[in-house]
């Protein structure tokens, strides 16, 4: 921000416990930085939006939000710190957010306020227009909000939250079309980046993806109701059908009585969906592409088997997000399936460390390795990826104190290079390893006996490529592996970062 | 609003359990809406914001919040529901508000919201603009500010509370002004009503008042750092020294390196300051018009006991804002002070009363007649007001109970007749006893022995008018007693309000 | 105890808030250390156990505890830290209570414990028996507690307590008397010390007091309810009329079918009622010996005007526990009665005081001092009691600042020179400022113009022994004054404490 | 209890939500009842403890407790409701807990008074005897202890929870052994049933298994200090050796001076140890017998594929417990494993259920069905157990739903069709699917394929015995498959509980 920040504590109770992702000891892990879920049509939509919520847990775990609609009291709002079961389940608080028609959120911070999140930086945000109340709720990042927010506030703005996604609700009041629609329309226009955005009028939900549709958005029906949903799970849950996922580029306005109504508001573009979604950001039995996530997973383990076979006795996965691409290694390979980490299922937040004593335990905390299994063998580790690599010299050491005779890492995802700009939060440059050191020297700093990731290629054939990544125009958004970013990062490129496009 | 309000819940914890006034069984007080405070020039200017909220807690126990300005951080926001003593007495809570200059915020929710104030409609509030930031916290109440907001919604502008003083953070936005000083001004002089306004910048320290003075705002010196408040009482408890009111119509721009700068951006108008203030709103430990508070109740007293004698056995106030004019009665009459009825000191939140069995329990959990004292005596309840009337009622049933021989009510104030539309809480005109009812009618009606106000001569005498009111050109804002409205209540005339100005 | 402490931690939710005694900054107030409550015959007990509580609220408020019983449920016990109004006022708590017959208890810590208290420690206290279960509380102290507790855990009972009330539902368990009420008076014929006792079993209310009846306990009626609590002014709260007081000695046990039956399980002794409760512990609007205790302490304030006058001004109280004392000096003396300190009505917790700047902040949170009043004035201070002497010098300190001409202290008890034993928490001897120096020394360590405490025999006379103090059996328990302990405090002997009749 | 039960309420914050074991939608899983620790000559001993229950956390997530010593403080106790990691992770927790001897508890609530748990039901148990403090902890059941309590009370003890455990405290205060490890020797002689203490006074450290080891009771060893666990999970965690398994009827005393000293109090007998550890209730990277508990796991689902085979084209498990068997059966039967059911991973508590519409999500807010992978499959099922058979049923619905061709369900256990009377929460008999239907009847039931469960012998074998059971002296305790109790319930006798045994 061009000036002091506001720095609210608006968060009850002082610091919020942060739930941490399973197994992140160090921040280890690219992050999801958000979900939304929609419905439209039911009797209890607070319901419906708590439970689509929960089952996009993974994809936010800092806080979440719901707004809902009713004749009677208007716009209801509850915002809070924390997981979705542990605000939103009440009778009390269900009673608080009536009617049929209603959005949520949930979230991550963005890495420059992690551990100061307010309560007004939490989703949906609610603005009154002249012509009626509205509720966003966006997942993805505006690549293009520094200089947005900016221009906004000299115009006579005033942002209440310091996330990105409040311009979109300031460009819609400043807007003169003539609905709700129109006005989101008009602002989404002037957006970059990817969005992947969930709203609601008084009577209407909305869906909207970017031109790219870079982040996942699906939709789903429930009698004569309609469900928009980060994930295919959401609907699951629900018990809604899934219909199909919402285009690239495409807005859908959905209302009681005319039903689904489409139409693309954006310059055409060949899609570049985010292929770490299939990695690991969605969960394994979300629908993506026809095929389940977990198949994929699987496939890829596959995939990399064939690709960098090794002699071993056991396939373990890095649990929990390994196991898929584990399974599939195993199949392929022939070699025996076991688990030889095995995860705590109490831990999520942070334990505390506070003795010298007893000092480097984070790791053991989540995971123990089953030391009779491991003794004396040679252990293929899969993981999903490698991202500093704290972690993964961790549950090396792990591996070796536990007596196993060799180490071999493959990685279901191809190195992680490049810092992501599109809604998932990433490490600075410098910070992931794969982009300051070769595969070699990766193994030898981590001292493992092999690593080997899975090439862009076999994971494009893995996803259902057979041709492997088109590279004259790449098929998915792959710009965290191969730093060809899909759109220019305006604001990044205005403090100086060099995208590997740009560059060459 | 014209539209579908939001409800937001954001109050932490679900329903708020809101500290009720001390004694006011059935929302039978007016309220006084606000207190402020800022200081400027110190090391750790939190802990003196909250001691001086803390002094200021019984002009508003619904809420409160501080904001304060380091060259670290920035800006550091905290909101509270509740008590400054449960909310800003932590070292962890002060911690987060580091710096030498900061403002603060004490409030009850105006009639419309109340029971559903969030944390969003608590002040100070904070807005960026592009000469930097400044936060606001405002005493009084804007009397166009639905116009306002209409207006400045239809221009784009997101409101984020449900607040009157809202409005003038986003006319500051709108300004085309080069300093913030430059568009507070601007802001003001489109505010009609009643202000008495403390803000900050990052490197000074603001005041104003609005061109009637209506709300107080006194200012104080503690060694090289300065002092705003909405009473002495605050500035006594942080050490300061009483330097001066703010005059009417006075905005005041106190630097580190400036010192005080005063100036008046205003249409000069004659001062009418509350003349409620001296009744009840203010402690008695304040100093106003260069008179304790409490010297001034006596001096009611004093005449009440002139103007209204009754012969009897014992005077009693109505703990705890009778006190003193039940003292100043009994010294003008000689009949013995006593303490007739017994606050539990203890009272302060709601209690329930579940049962039958033990309904209109209310007086009765906050106070008790002194039964064996008051038995056979004839008895002479001095309260400061009568408002509903519910209240006197209640006290009267208990005094008869107990075996009083006689009861006869003097009151502090002349009757309550007319709503207050500058930032104090009162009912609807038809709610309020004196409006219906002569003052003979009330005797009967609360059946008691006698019943006597003071007269507005009177009260205008005990606040130091030795000729009484003016009626050409009244010393005070007495709109409650006398319907004499100094600035039009625009919204409400909107509504079809008609003040006994207007009509006559 | 004899061997290492358990040091529990129970409460709940880390150290609990202590809310302090009105204005007593430096615990230099002496503080009773219970209050007690039982009902039988009611729809739902536990309300009018807690409007009960509330009531005697200031005998103790650290923690409070019910237990209730009824048919269906049996016994259902629930204890907290903090006040009544916090803990026991939702509908869900009370639901939890359910049944016509129940006690409850609030407590201060005894001196030792202060500040660790746990819910364990907290009364009622409820132990299984083979015919039976049976709930106690309990009002006073074990002189002989230590010497109990060392015995029977010699014998095999398991104490969860630190509290001397303990031993007596232990020695219940040990006695095999056929009857609850059988074992109760063989356990309290066992005990030593002041004691009021109210205990339940599954269908009888039990009162008790100790054969000098030290501590109060009055009996109260409610159409067919009956009801026992410490004070008269707990009856009022619920409606209940006050039937007259348990005699000292005396034992009831009340029952649905058999109504009140009364006896004397101890060996004969002349009463001697606590003194000290007339001047500071009750409140005044309870009725003591046929008095109210408002009205003892207005005579206590006359007696004290004629024993020590002196020409003044002003009669000012120390707010609030002198008032009714300055009344009576200002009625018997002619010198006019003012507030001339304000009490900070929202005060009850400790205010954090983190900064050099603002230290010695103390009283200034809880009281300030009416400036425009007291200038150039001859000011007498009346208070209750002078116990370390630390609130005396800073209240002469604000009142001196404040620019009194003269400030002259005038004390409604005479000079407190012992600690009592009998459910009182004092400091140890030398830090009674009485017990060190003589009434001239202590005002010129005070530094005020006159100093004066009223005489043993005048404050026996204003609680309306005509003839003054009957030295050769008095009629009142005033060890705290005399150091006349009417029972050896046995416990303390054993540690070599030596008192003023074992002295001479 | 013989008579009227104290309900008592002393959970902080009213009805705690109780954690719920993952995926156990209708109570449908046994439940171990508790996990301890304890550990002598660390620095910070609380820490130990909090980690070593937060690796046992699996065997109890209902509350937890923990008492420390240190020489200064004496006994310091903790308890609270809720997971290690949300009570015992703040460093001002631990710093109330000073001292380097510690011990701690995870506990369920029995049956009867689920739900209804309150503080001072959490171990561990303190006691203060004539010559010192002892705490207490406890894993098993007592299968004599409503006679125990009887005679308790009647002899004058006053029990202060509602839990078996309590006994082992009296029993140690009424003994007149010298020291405290000989009272508890004398105590443990006199109970029956099946425990493994923790116990500790303020120098030693004690452990000790009941003559048959029904329960898990490890020793490891840190440097110089020393460890004692119900698991090796709780060693690795804090990074200990494991040393050996404590024996039945072993009592160890372990000081810093001494080391560990072994007895034998009780009279031999072959021990019995639970097998139902090996199949469920021990964590997988536990070590039982010298194997990875992980590894017996995938022995019993290579048996069951050899016992049970059948023609389908996946296996898989019901997660999480299932796994480790379903790995072994795809291993044996070359049938692909799979993820057909994923698990939420943020459950955890109750979710409600508020709408109609949403009837019987139960299952889905825990696990969704691999739609894309299942369809047209032919799917094998491996589960631990069945209890109520409830879940099963409900797995079932959500498989064929997703389009399986066909569903084959083989159990990693025999049938269960006896209550566990030593430490295990089982339903009553009548509730148990399998003491109610024969093996066809449960297929016939759950409308299955095919359903199996391992045989008696065949478990036998899997957990290393070669022969198989041995009926004439069987090698485990095995009494809720076969309803052979090894020590006769006697409380459950007396209530007319016939054991097959018994019957036979």
């Amino acid at each position: 921000m061009p000036h002091d920040a506001l720095r609210p504590l608006d968060a009850p109770g002082g610091a919020p416990l942060l739930p941490q992702h399973p197994f992140d000891a160090d921040g280890d892990k690219l992050r999801e930085e958000c979900g939304v879920f929609g419905v439209i049509g039911v009797t209890e939509a607070s319901n419906f939006v708590a439970l689509g919520l929960h089952a996009l847990q993974h994809r936010g775990q800092e806080a979440g939000g719901i707004v809902t609609h009713d004749p009677e009291n208007g716009f209801n709002q509850a915002r809070r710190m924390g997981l979705v079961r542990d605000n939103f389940t009440s009778a009390d608080m269900m009673a608080q957010l009536p009617g049929g028609l209603g959005i949520g959120h949930v979230r991550y911070s963005t890495a420059g306020s992690k551990g100061q999140t307010a309560i007004r930086d939490v989703q949906p945000f609610f603005g009154e227009f002249s012509m009626g109340g509205a509720a966003i709720a966006h997942n993805g990042n505006i690549t293009n909000a520094v200089a947005l927010r900016r221009e906004l506030i000299e115009r006579g703005s005033i942002f209440q939250s310091s996330s990105d996604s409040e311009c979109i609700i300031h460009l819609m009041a400043r807007s003169m079309g003539r609905s709700i629609p129109d006005r989101m329309e008009e602002a989404l226009r002037k957006v970059e980046g990817a969005f992947s955005v969930v709203a609601m009028t008084d009577s209407a939900l909305i869906g909207c993806r970017d031109p790219l549709g870079v982040r996942p958005l699906v939709l789903g029906k429930l009698g004569d109701s309609w469900v928009l949903a980060s994930e295919t799970c959401a609907l699951d849950i629900v018990g809604a059908d899934f219909i199909r996922e919402i285009a690239a580029g495409e807005m859908v306005v959905i209302t009681a009585t005319s039903g689904v109504q489409s139409h693309f508001p954006f310059r055409t573009a060949k899609p570049r969906f985010c292929i770490f979604e299939h990695v690991y950001f969605s969960r394994p039995d979300s629908i993506l592409g026809g095929r389940s996530v977990y198949e994929t997973r699987e496939a890829i383990g596959r995939e990399l088997a064939k690709e960098a076979p090794v002699d071993a006795d056991l396939v373990c996965p890095v649990p929990d997000s390994g196991t898929p691409a584990a399974i599939g290694f195993s199949l392929q390979s022939g070699i025996p399936y076991a688990m030889g980490i095995i995860r705590n299922q109490y831990m999520g937040r942070t334990f505390i460390e506070p003795s010298e004593q007893i000092r480097n335990m984070g790791v053991r905390l989540k995971l123990n390795v089953n030391r009779a299994l491991i003794r004396g063998k040679r252990v293929i580790l899969v993981d999903d990826s490698v991202v500093r690599g704290t972690t993964s010299q961790k549950i090396k050491e792990m591996i070796l104190e536990a007596g196993a005779a060799e180490v071999h890492f493959r990685i279901a995802s191809p190195p992680t290079q490049w810092p992501c700009f599109y809604g998932v939060d990433t490490p600075e440059r410098d910070k992931l390893l794969a982009a300051t050191m070769t595969e070699d020297e990766m193994r030898d700093h981590l001292g493992v006996d092999s690593l080997k990731f899975i090439s862009l290629d076999g994971l494009y054939r893995a996803v259902g490529q057979a041709q492997g990544r088109d590279n004259a125009s790449p098929q998915y958004c792959d710009a965290c592996f191969s730093g060809d970013y899909p759109v220019a990062p305006s604001d990044m490129i205005d403090r100086g970062f060099v995208t590997k496009t740009a560059a060459e």
